[in-house]
């Protein structure tokens, strides 16, 4: 195992691999001489030099694109909480399997490979309203599958989740480490109705009365509230960190599963990106307490990864300007008047 | 020539071609099949739906997608309203052939075709705070080569221009055609300094007053405070509504090129998708007049079609969900509880 304890994952966010400042400073060089009038590409500018500074290069690659897809089963499921039954994780990851889903068809339009994760789908954790959703055990094995999926050589990574009541999971963690209560964070998910959103609101309630010892503590945090697939994408975090691999988050679980990392050490966020803000509710107020920009706004909120693999389209955009474009004496373009 | 006088312009708006409502309601009965919750793909399935109806079939294509950037220059470019000098303008036409372009790279990476327009270059429209920028027969040219640019049978067409000064051309208009003077619409453009920004507030100003008498009319408008890649592109517009071709806007000129059509007749816009919102500051207020709401907000601001070109990104994950995905039944995953 990568980390046998939590507290080697502290360790390892007490010390986190940094990004390559020459490359950064290569890279927004390169964009003023290129022609255009500087800044004008935006975010397509910024993208490009944030490539740069997590692959160590003035001009960044995007050969091998890697999109994970974690799931796994939640007890708190039987509380009524999503719009549709807990045997749809497990279908879904067949979709996944035989193609049919959304992120087959736009990780394939994006050139990236697509791995799925389904992490001991038959044995969901803990009801948490009762106890513990996993001890720091089962929390570790399933960082540890996340830290161990995706190849060390991928030049960018989107990650995303599957499991079917997993944004009240996201709602809990949100609402345990940022404060606000389950009014705060509680969304309708898949689409669940008033009474389902009433059933999500009081489990995140009672389960943050039930836990309220351990709310100081991010990782145990992490563990007593979470979810596998939450923890396997901690772990996929925390890999390419090691390995200087840039990532896309996905929704709004994706990115409450790296909110106990980031309270241990906010330049843990430095090699991430949020691909897209999601419709669910919560997101758009975690990535503002994360000072995450979105890169896309499209009302998308059906995990699996959909919303990343859609901003490795912008990823793309962004390296073929700072790749391919003429600089102005190439091209024999006058620049700005001065 | 397609429009002899300004009347046949405003013949053809009084009786538009409509979208296809079968192929719509398909479409979007197609989408409840998917394997997703409904909605969760938000603008997305939207996209796939307004593909449907424009080009008439349940499962649209994008086989043929065209990009379109027009090129003009402008009389009032003396008035040094502009970051950079006009021959500029001839300068990025040249770099557009030869490939070293930000559109030539997105346009690529998009897999659209690029058609580049240069519109009588050594001609600028005259300097319309002394005279008209165009008379009636040269506004009407200039809209002609819009109209015969670009396949009848594109599937999609992204739309967008280059002409150093038009940031202050399409204030102008806005100004002339929705209030508000110089300063609800004059925007830095490529980078004018305050100084700059000062002259293109007058300059617009000084054409509202000169030429009072015909703001009353969107096409006078058009032709006496316009600019001919502005007019090119309103030509563009009218002729994919002709050939019932989707469009998406590039920023803040493109949008506001196709203003007087709109004034004329509000459905025009029913075949346009804003391709983004730009950073220009006009755009956004533009957007909203218009009741368009942007796919992309990246902080963009480079015209020549390149917001419009990624927004074609965002059209293919759409069509590659909408045409790709499982259906529940195919998939054999379970619906949302009743």
């Amino acid at each position: 195992m990568q980390f046998d304890s939590l507290d080697d994952i502290r360790a390892f966010c007490r010390d986190l691999p940094s990004g390559n400042s020459r490359a950064v400073a290569e890279a927004a060089q390169r964009q003023q001489t290129l022609t255009k009038p500087p800044g004008s590409l935006g975010r397509l500018e910024e993208l490009a030099v944030w490539l740069a500074c997590w692959q160590g290069h003035e001009i960044p690659k995007l050969e091998r694109v890697t999109t994970a897809v974690f799931a796994g089963n939640h007890g708190i499921a039987v509380r009524g909480v999503s719009a549709y039954p807990q045997a749809v994780t497990e279908q879904m990851v067949a979709n996944f399997a035989s193609g049919g889903a959304a992120i087959n068809q736009i990780a394939a339009l994006a050139g990236a490979e697509l791995l799925v994760v389904p992490i001991e789908l038959d044995r969901p954790t803990r009801d948490f309203t009762i106890a513990a959703a996993m001890d720091a055990d089962e929390f570790l094995a399933a960082v540890d599958i996340g830290y161990r999926t995706g190849p060390p050589d991928s030049d960018l990574l989107a990650v995303g989740e599957m499991g079917i009541a997993n944004t009240t999971t996201a709602a809990t963690l949100c609402a345990a480490l940022l404060g606000g209560g389950a009014a705060r964070w509680a969304g309708r998910g898949t689409g669940v109705d008033d009474a389902g959103l009433e059933r999500k609101r009081e489990t995140i309630d009672a389960a943050l009365s039930l836990h309220r010892a351990i709310l100081g503590d991010a990782l145990e945090v992490a563990a007593t509230l979470g979810g596998r697939e939450l923890a396997a994408v901690a772990g996929a975090i925390l890999a390419a960190r090691r390995h200087q691999i840039p990532v896309l988050l996905d929704g709004f679980v994706a990115t409450a599963a790296i909110l106990p990392l980031v309270r241990l050490e906010k330049g843990m966020l430095d090699h991430c990106g949020a691909g897209h803000v999601s419709a669910e509710s919560g997101h758009r107020a975690l990535l503002a307490e994360l000072g995450l920009e979105p890169l896309l706004d499209l009302g998308m909120r059906l995990g699996e990864a959909s919303g990343a693999a859609v901003a490795i389209l912008l990823a793309r955009a962004a390296l073929a300007c700072h790749a391919g474009m003429a600089t102005f004496s190439q091209a024999g373009v006058s620049g700005a008047d001065s």
